[in-house]
Protein backbone atom coordinates (compact mmCIF):
# COMPACT_ATOMS: atom_id res chain seq x y z
CA UNK A 1 0.00 0.00 0.00
CA UNK A 2 1.82 3.62 -1.07
CA UNK A 3 1.19 5.58 1.53
CA UNK A 4 1.35 9.57 1.15
CA UNK A 5 2.06 11.61 4.07
CA UNK A 6 0.44 15.10 4.71
CA UNK A 7 1.99 16.77 8.01
CA UNK A 8 3.19 20.54 8.87
CA UNK A 9 4.88 19.75 12.05
CA UNK A 10 7.76 17.86 13.40
CA UNK A 11 6.74 14.43 11.94
CA UNK A 12 6.84 12.07 15.31
CA UNK A 13 3.47 10.70 14.28
CA UNK A 14 5.56 10.04 10.28
CA UNK A 15 9.05 8.81 12.00
CA UNK A 16 6.86 6.56 14.14
CA UNK A 17 4.76 5.00 11.48
CA UNK A 18 8.31 4.28 9.46
CA UNK A 19 8.97 2.83 12.07
CA UNK A 20 6.29 0.24 12.69
CA UNK A 21 6.50 -0.42 8.51
CA UNK A 22 10.29 -0.99 9.15
CA UNK A 23 9.14 -3.81 11.76
CA UNK A 24 7.38 -5.25 9.46
CA UNK A 25 4.36 -4.75 11.25
CA UNK A 26 2.25 -2.69 8.60
CA UNK A 27 2.32 -3.72 4.93
CA UNK A 28 2.56 -0.30 3.60
CA UNK A 29 5.59 2.21 1.91
CA UNK A 30 5.24 6.26 2.65
CA UNK A 31 6.03 7.31 -1.06
CA UNK A 32 6.17 11.00 -0.15
CA UNK A 33 5.71 13.45 2.42
CA UNK A 34 4.03 16.74 1.30
CA UNK A 35 4.23 19.84 4.12
CA UNK A 36 2.46 22.39 4.21
CA UNK A 37 5.56 24.68 5.90
CA UNK A 38 9.41 24.66 4.59
CA UNK A 39 9.89 24.35 8.14
CA UNK A 40 8.71 21.85 9.12
CA UNK A 41 11.07 19.08 10.58
CA UNK A 42 8.98 16.21 9.25
CA UNK A 43 10.63 17.13 5.66
CA UNK A 44 13.96 16.45 7.22
CA UNK A 45 12.62 13.40 8.86
CA UNK A 46 11.46 11.87 5.70
CA UNK A 47 14.86 12.91 3.73
CA UNK A 48 16.94 11.01 6.22
CA UNK A 49 15.15 8.12 5.25
CA UNK A 50 15.31 8.14 1.71
CA UNK A 51 11.41 8.85 1.69
CA UNK A 52 10.50 12.25 -1.31
CA UNK A 53 9.29 15.30 0.99
CA UNK A 54 8.56 18.14 -0.51
CA UNK A 55 7.13 21.83 0.83
CA UNK A 56 3.58 22.85 -0.40
CA UNK A 57 3.95 26.34 1.69
CA UNK A 58 0.48 27.22 2.42
CA UNK A 59 1.33 30.80 2.78
CA UNK A 60 2.25 31.19 -1.14
CA UNK A 61 -0.92 29.17 -2.07
CA UNK A 62 -3.96 31.72 -0.44
CA UNK A 63 -6.22 29.96 -2.49
CA UNK A 64 -7.09 26.41 -0.85
CA UNK A 65 -7.82 25.33 -4.41
CA UNK A 66 -4.49 26.01 -6.22
CA UNK A 67 -2.87 25.04 -3.15
CA UNK A 68 -4.52 21.43 -3.07
CA UNK A 69 -4.08 21.86 -6.97
CA UNK A 70 0.09 21.31 -5.78
CA UNK A 71 -0.71 18.31 -3.37
CA UNK A 72 -2.96 16.60 -5.50
CA UNK A 73 0.20 16.70 -8.10
CA UNK A 74 2.41 15.28 -5.64
CA UNK A 75 -0.03 12.39 -4.36
CA UNK A 76 -0.49 11.31 -7.81
CA UNK A 77 3.13 11.83 -9.64
CA UNK A 78 4.08 9.51 -6.18
CA UNK A 79 1.35 6.84 -7.03
CA UNK A 80 -0.14 7.47 -3.21
CA UNK A 81 -3.15 4.58 -2.66
CA UNK A 82 -4.04 6.30 0.63
CA UNK A 83 -3.39 9.49 1.86
CA UNK A 84 -2.56 9.83 6.06
CA UNK A 85 -3.11 13.61 7.29
CA UNK A 86 -0.99 13.21 9.80
CA UNK A 87 -0.71 16.63 12.13
CA UNK A 88 -1.76 18.52 8.71
CA UNK A 89 -3.00 21.99 9.29
CA UNK A 90 -4.77 23.21 6.38
CA UNK A 91 -7.16 22.32 4.67
CA UNK A 92 -6.89 18.72 2.92
CA UNK A 93 -10.02 18.67 -0.14
CA UNK A 94 -10.34 14.95 -0.39
CA UNK A 95 -10.72 15.10 -4.72
CA UNK A 96 -9.82 11.61 -6.25
CA UNK A 97 -9.00 9.76 -2.84
CA UNK A 98 -12.95 9.58 -1.58
CA UNK A 99 -12.62 7.00 1.30
CA UNK A 100 -8.91 6.97 1.18
CA UNK A 101 -7.97 9.87 3.32
CA UNK A 102 -6.93 8.80 7.04
CA UNK A 103 -7.26 12.14 9.68
CA UNK A 104 -5.66 12.15 13.36
CA UNK A 105 -7.45 14.15 15.71
CA UNK A 106 -6.03 14.82 19.10
CA UNK A 107 -9.49 14.15 20.79
CA UNK A 108 -12.32 11.72 20.91
CA UNK A 109 -14.52 12.97 18.53
CA UNK A 110 -17.29 14.57 18.45
CA UNK A 111 -15.85 16.20 21.45
CA UNK A 112 -13.41 19.07 20.67
CA UNK A 113 -13.62 18.29 17.02
CA UNK A 114 -14.55 20.68 14.08
CA UNK A 115 -13.18 23.98 12.38
CA UNK A 116 -10.74 25.73 15.12
CA UNK A 117 -10.10 22.62 17.09
CA UNK A 118 -6.46 21.90 15.87
CA UNK A 119 -2.91 21.44 17.58
CA UNK A 120 -2.85 22.90 21.25
CA UNK A 121 -6.46 24.41 20.94
CA UNK A 122 -7.67 21.57 21.21
CA UNK A 123 -5.75 20.33 24.72
CA UNK A 124 -6.65 24.11 26.06
CA UNK A 125 -10.23 23.46 25.54
CA UNK A 126 -10.01 19.74 27.21
CA UNK A 127 -8.29 21.47 30.38
CA UNK A 128 -10.91 24.13 30.36
CA UNK A 129 -13.97 22.34 30.61
CA UNK A 130 -12.35 20.37 33.21
CA UNK A 131 -12.41 16.93 31.57
CA UNK A 132 -11.13 13.89 33.51
CA UNK A 133 -10.66 11.75 29.78
CA UNK A 134 -9.65 12.37 25.99
CA UNK A 135 -7.97 10.46 24.07
CA UNK A 136 -7.31 10.16 20.37
CA UNK A 137 -9.14 9.45 17.17
CA UNK A 138 -8.41 8.18 13.76
CA UNK A 139 -10.90 8.59 11.25
CA UNK A 140 -11.81 8.81 7.28
CA UNK A 141 -11.42 12.24 6.59
CA UNK A 142 -13.93 14.06 4.15
CA UNK A 143 -14.27 17.33 2.92
CA UNK A 144 -15.97 18.71 6.55
CA UNK A 145 -13.52 19.22 9.51
CA UNK A 146 -12.92 16.10 11.79
CA UNK A 147 -16.35 14.72 9.90
CA UNK A 148 -16.12 11.30 8.53
CA UNK A 149 -16.44 7.74 9.92
CA UNK A 150 -14.27 7.23 12.82
CA UNK A 151 -12.21 4.19 12.63
CA UNK A 152 -10.10 3.69 16.09
CA UNK A 153 -10.25 5.79 19.27
CA UNK A 154 -8.41 5.69 22.36
CA UNK A 155 -8.82 7.53 25.95
CA UNK A 156 -6.57 8.68 28.11
CA UNK A 157 -6.95 10.16 31.24
CA UNK A 158 -6.53 14.02 32.14
CA UNK A 159 -4.36 14.49 35.08
CA UNK A 160 -5.24 17.14 37.81
CA UNK A 161 -1.73 18.51 36.78
CA UNK A 162 -2.05 18.38 33.22
CA UNK A 163 -0.79 21.38 30.72
CA UNK A 164 -1.56 21.42 27.34
CA UNK A 165 2.24 19.52 27.06
CA UNK A 166 1.83 16.76 29.29
CA UNK A 167 -1.86 15.91 27.84
CA UNK A 168 -0.80 16.61 24.40
CA UNK A 169 2.11 14.30 25.09
CA UNK A 170 0.02 11.30 26.42
CA UNK A 171 -2.71 11.81 23.64
CA UNK A 172 0.43 11.21 21.22
CA UNK A 173 1.19 8.27 22.71
CA UNK A 174 -2.14 6.74 21.81
CA UNK A 175 -1.67 8.20 18.53
CA UNK A 176 1.26 6.07 17.96
CA UNK A 177 -0.66 2.97 18.40
CA UNK A 178 -3.60 4.13 16.88
CA UNK A 179 -2.10 5.39 13.09
CA UNK A 180 -0.14 2.02 12.14
CA UNK A 181 -3.17 0.36 13.36
CA UNK A 182 -5.25 2.03 11.01
CA UNK A 183 -2.91 2.23 8.42
CA UNK A 184 -2.64 -1.57 8.42
CA UNK A 185 -6.03 -2.14 9.14
CA UNK A 186 -6.72 -0.08 5.28
CA UNK A 187 -3.76 -2.09 3.78
CA UNK A 188 -5.39 -5.58 4.73
CA UNK A 189 -8.16 -4.25 3.57
CA UNK A 190 -10.17 -4.84 7.03
CA UNK A 191 -12.12 -1.67 7.12
CA UNK A 192 -15.46 -1.68 5.65
CA UNK A 193 -17.60 2.15 5.96
CA UNK A 194 -21.24 1.25 6.24
CA UNK A 195 -22.55 4.83 6.73
CA UNK A 196 -21.36 6.61 9.62
CA UNK A 197 -19.68 3.38 10.97
CA UNK A 198 -17.21 1.82 9.77
CA UNK A 199 -16.77 -1.98 10.55
CA UNK A 200 -12.84 -3.77 10.99
CA UNK A 201 -12.78 -7.20 9.51
CA UNK A 202 -11.72 -10.31 11.67
CA UNK A 203 -9.51 -11.05 9.19
CA UNK A 204 -8.14 -9.84 5.62
CA UNK A 205 -10.62 -9.95 2.89
CA UNK A 206 -10.30 -12.36 0.09
CA UNK A 207 -11.70 -13.38 -3.01
CA UNK A 208 -12.98 -16.60 -0.92
CA UNK A 209 -15.39 -14.53 1.23
CA UNK A 210 -17.70 -14.09 -1.52
CA UNK A 211 -18.65 -10.91 -3.37
CA UNK A 212 -19.27 -8.22 -0.83
CA UNK B 1 -23.27 13.49 55.15
CA UNK B 2 -27.51 13.21 53.95
CA UNK B 3 -28.42 12.58 50.42
CA UNK B 4 -31.76 13.11 48.31
CA UNK B 5 -32.02 10.92 45.66
CA UNK B 6 -33.72 11.76 42.55
CA UNK B 7 -34.69 9.19 40.00
CA UNK B 8 -36.86 8.07 37.13
CA UNK B 9 -35.93 4.55 36.96
CA UNK B 10 -35.46 1.47 38.43
CA UNK B 11 -32.95 2.61 41.09
CA UNK B 12 -30.01 0.15 40.30
CA UNK B 13 -27.69 2.94 40.51
CA UNK B 14 -29.34 3.96 43.75
CA UNK B 15 -29.27 0.48 45.04
CA UNK B 16 -25.54 0.34 44.19
CA UNK B 17 -24.71 3.59 45.86
CA UNK B 18 -26.88 2.08 49.19
CA UNK B 19 -24.43 -1.23 49.23
CA UNK B 20 -21.15 0.99 49.20
CA UNK B 21 -22.54 3.01 51.63
CA UNK B 22 -23.71 -0.17 54.19
CA UNK B 23 -20.27 -1.68 53.47
CA UNK B 24 -18.77 1.53 55.09
CA UNK B 25 -16.83 2.95 51.73
CA UNK B 26 -19.24 6.47 51.67
CA UNK B 27 -19.47 8.62 54.94
CA UNK B 28 -23.32 9.23 53.57
CA UNK B 29 -26.76 8.39 54.25
CA UNK B 30 -29.80 8.16 52.02
CA UNK B 31 -32.52 10.36 53.55
CA UNK B 32 -35.18 10.11 50.95
CA UNK B 33 -35.71 8.93 47.47
CA UNK B 34 -37.78 11.05 44.98
CA UNK B 35 -38.93 9.61 42.03
CA UNK B 36 -41.03 11.57 38.82
CA UNK B 37 -42.93 8.51 38.22
CA UNK B 38 -45.13 6.34 40.03
CA UNK B 39 -43.56 3.57 38.78
CA UNK B 40 -40.33 4.40 39.46
CA UNK B 41 -38.97 0.82 40.33
CA UNK B 42 -36.55 2.99 42.77
CA UNK B 43 -39.49 3.63 44.98
CA UNK B 44 -39.83 0.12 45.53
CA UNK B 45 -35.99 -0.47 46.01
CA UNK B 46 -36.01 2.50 48.98
CA UNK B 47 -38.96 1.42 50.68
CA UNK B 48 -37.20 -2.46 51.13
CA UNK B 49 -34.29 -0.69 52.53
CA UNK B 50 -36.21 1.86 55.06
CA UNK B 51 -35.82 5.36 53.21
CA UNK B 52 -38.60 7.54 52.52
CA UNK B 53 -39.87 7.14 49.33
CA UNK B 54 -41.80 9.62 47.48
CA UNK B 55 -43.53 9.99 44.12
CA UNK B 56 -43.92 13.28 42.46
CA UNK B 57 -44.87 12.63 39.00
CA UNK B 58 -44.17 15.00 36.50
CA UNK B 59 -47.30 14.70 34.78
CA UNK B 60 -49.21 15.62 37.53
CA UNK B 61 -47.10 18.49 37.67
CA UNK B 62 -47.21 20.42 34.19
CA UNK B 63 -45.75 23.61 35.43
CA UNK B 64 -42.01 23.26 36.42
CA UNK B 65 -41.52 25.12 38.64
CA UNK B 66 -44.72 23.83 40.78
CA UNK B 67 -43.03 20.73 39.79
CA UNK B 68 -39.69 21.75 41.35
CA UNK B 69 -41.80 23.30 44.28
CA UNK B 70 -42.83 19.88 45.26
CA UNK B 71 -39.37 18.45 44.77
CA UNK B 72 -37.78 20.77 47.13
CA UNK B 73 -40.49 20.93 49.52
CA UNK B 74 -39.60 17.14 49.95
CA UNK B 75 -35.53 17.52 49.85
CA UNK B 76 -35.99 19.93 52.52
CA UNK B 77 -38.55 18.22 54.55
CA UNK B 78 -35.78 15.21 54.91
CA UNK B 79 -33.01 17.77 55.60
CA UNK B 80 -31.09 16.57 52.32
CA UNK B 81 -27.41 18.30 52.02
CA UNK B 82 -26.13 16.78 49.07
CA UNK B 83 -28.94 15.92 46.37
CA UNK B 84 -27.55 12.89 43.58
CA UNK B 85 -29.53 12.94 40.15
CA UNK B 86 -29.31 9.44 39.49
CA UNK B 87 -31.38 8.83 36.23
CA UNK B 88 -33.54 11.64 36.92
CA UNK B 89 -35.38 12.22 33.21
CA UNK B 90 -37.01 15.55 34.44
CA UNK B 91 -35.79 18.78 34.90
CA UNK B 92 -34.67 19.66 38.52
CA UNK B 93 -33.89 23.17 39.38
CA UNK B 94 -31.35 23.93 41.48
CA UNK B 95 -32.37 26.53 44.36
CA UNK B 96 -31.35 26.25 47.17
CA UNK B 97 -28.63 23.88 45.84
CA UNK B 98 -25.76 25.39 44.15
CA UNK B 99 -23.08 23.04 44.04
CA UNK B 100 -24.33 20.64 46.20
CA UNK B 101 -26.30 18.76 42.71
CA UNK B 102 -24.34 15.75 41.05
CA UNK B 103 -25.52 14.47 38.04
CA UNK B 104 -24.70 11.31 36.45
CA UNK B 105 -24.44 11.22 32.46
CA UNK B 106 -24.01 7.80 30.30
CA UNK B 107 -21.48 9.57 28.04
CA UNK B 108 -18.22 11.29 28.21
CA UNK B 109 -19.52 15.02 28.73
CA UNK B 110 -19.25 17.52 26.67
CA UNK B 111 -19.84 14.42 23.92
CA UNK B 112 -23.76 13.52 23.58
CA UNK B 113 -25.05 15.72 25.72
CA UNK B 114 -27.20 18.16 26.61
CA UNK B 115 -31.13 18.91 25.86
CA UNK B 116 -32.33 15.56 23.93
CA UNK B 117 -29.40 13.53 25.11
CA UNK B 118 -30.92 11.64 27.78
CA UNK B 119 -31.29 7.50 28.69
CA UNK B 120 -31.02 5.38 25.47
CA UNK B 121 -31.10 7.83 22.79
CA UNK B 122 -27.59 8.96 24.32
CA UNK B 123 -26.42 5.57 23.24
CA UNK B 124 -28.30 5.56 20.03
CA UNK B 125 -26.49 8.24 18.87
CA UNK B 126 -23.12 7.21 20.18
CA UNK B 127 -23.44 4.59 18.09
CA UNK B 128 -25.29 5.89 15.25
CA UNK B 129 -21.99 8.14 14.87
CA UNK B 130 -19.64 4.71 15.00
CA UNK B 131 -17.77 6.15 17.76
CA UNK B 132 -14.67 3.61 19.10
CA UNK B 133 -14.87 5.15 22.86
CA UNK B 134 -17.93 6.14 25.04
CA UNK B 135 -18.38 6.60 29.09
CA UNK B 136 -19.67 8.06 31.93
CA UNK B 137 -19.39 11.55 33.75
CA UNK B 138 -20.59 12.73 37.45
CA UNK B 139 -20.58 16.34 37.31
CA UNK B 140 -22.05 18.76 39.71
CA UNK B 141 -25.36 19.99 38.05
CA UNK B 142 -26.82 23.47 37.52
CA UNK B 143 -29.93 24.68 35.86
CA UNK B 144 -28.80 24.06 32.20
CA UNK B 145 -28.31 20.86 31.01
CA UNK B 146 -25.18 18.69 31.67
CA UNK B 147 -23.14 22.28 31.90
CA UNK B 148 -21.68 22.13 35.44
CA UNK B 149 -18.02 21.38 36.11
CA UNK B 150 -17.07 17.42 35.56
CA UNK B 151 -15.88 15.57 39.21
CA UNK B 152 -15.36 12.26 37.64
CA UNK B 153 -15.75 10.86 34.35
CA UNK B 154 -14.64 6.44 33.12
CA UNK B 155 -14.07 6.04 29.50
CA UNK B 156 -15.63 2.43 28.40
CA UNK B 157 -15.01 0.70 24.91
CA UNK B 158 -18.12 0.48 22.40
CA UNK B 159 -17.85 -3.09 20.65
CA UNK B 160 -18.33 -3.94 17.30
CA UNK B 161 -21.29 -5.53 18.03
CA UNK B 162 -22.78 -3.31 20.71
CA UNK B 163 -26.79 -2.64 20.17
CA UNK B 164 -28.07 0.50 22.54
CA UNK B 165 -28.76 -2.33 25.62
CA UNK B 166 -25.21 -3.99 25.75
CA UNK B 167 -23.32 -0.38 25.85
CA UNK B 168 -25.62 1.00 28.27
CA UNK B 169 -24.74 -1.82 30.69
CA UNK B 170 -21.18 -1.56 30.03
CA UNK B 171 -21.86 2.47 31.25
CA UNK B 172 -23.83 1.48 34.01
CA UNK B 173 -21.03 -0.45 35.29
CA UNK B 174 -18.50 2.49 34.94
CA UNK B 175 -21.17 4.93 36.76
CA UNK B 176 -21.65 2.33 39.41
CA UNK B 177 -18.15 3.38 40.44
CA UNK B 178 -18.42 6.81 39.53
CA UNK B 179 -21.41 7.50 42.03
CA UNK B 180 -20.40 6.25 44.99
CA UNK B 181 -17.18 7.67 44.92
CA UNK B 182 -17.98 10.87 43.69
CA UNK B 183 -20.42 10.91 46.75
CA UNK B 184 -17.94 9.98 49.00
CA UNK B 185 -15.29 12.76 47.87
CA UNK B 186 -17.98 15.27 48.25
CA UNK B 187 -18.67 13.85 51.74
CA UNK B 188 -14.95 13.69 52.78
CA UNK B 189 -15.09 17.68 51.27
CA UNK B 190 -12.24 16.61 49.16
CA UNK B 191 -14.44 18.71 45.60
CA UNK B 192 -12.96 22.37 45.11
CA UNK B 193 -14.56 23.68 42.52
CA UNK B 194 -12.48 26.28 40.42
CA UNK B 195 -14.59 27.66 37.24
CA UNK B 196 -15.31 24.84 35.23
CA UNK B 197 -12.87 22.86 36.53
CA UNK B 198 -13.18 20.36 39.44
CA UNK B 199 -9.35 20.07 42.06
CA UNK B 200 -9.75 16.80 44.18
CA UNK B 201 -8.08 16.95 47.35
CA UNK B 202 -5.68 14.27 47.96
CA UNK B 203 -7.30 14.05 51.48
CA UNK B 204 -10.06 15.64 53.26
CA UNK B 205 -9.98 18.96 54.52
CA UNK B 206 -9.57 20.04 57.75
CA UNK B 207 -9.00 23.07 59.57
CA UNK B 208 -4.98 22.12 60.24
CA UNK B 209 -5.02 23.35 56.37
CA UNK B 210 -5.30 26.73 57.12
CA UNK B 211 -7.91 29.10 55.42
CA UNK B 212 -8.51 28.28 51.85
Amino acid sequence: MRVGVLLSGEGTSLENLCERIDAGEVPAEVVVVIASKESAGGLERARRRGIPAVAVPRKRHPDVGEFNDRLHVELEKHGAELVALLGFLSPFQIRGYPGRVLNVHPALIPAFSGRGFYGSRVHEAVLAQGCRVSGATVHFADDEYDNGPIILQEAVPVREDDDVASLAARVQEAERRLVPEAVRLYAEGRLVVEGRRVRILERPASPADGPR
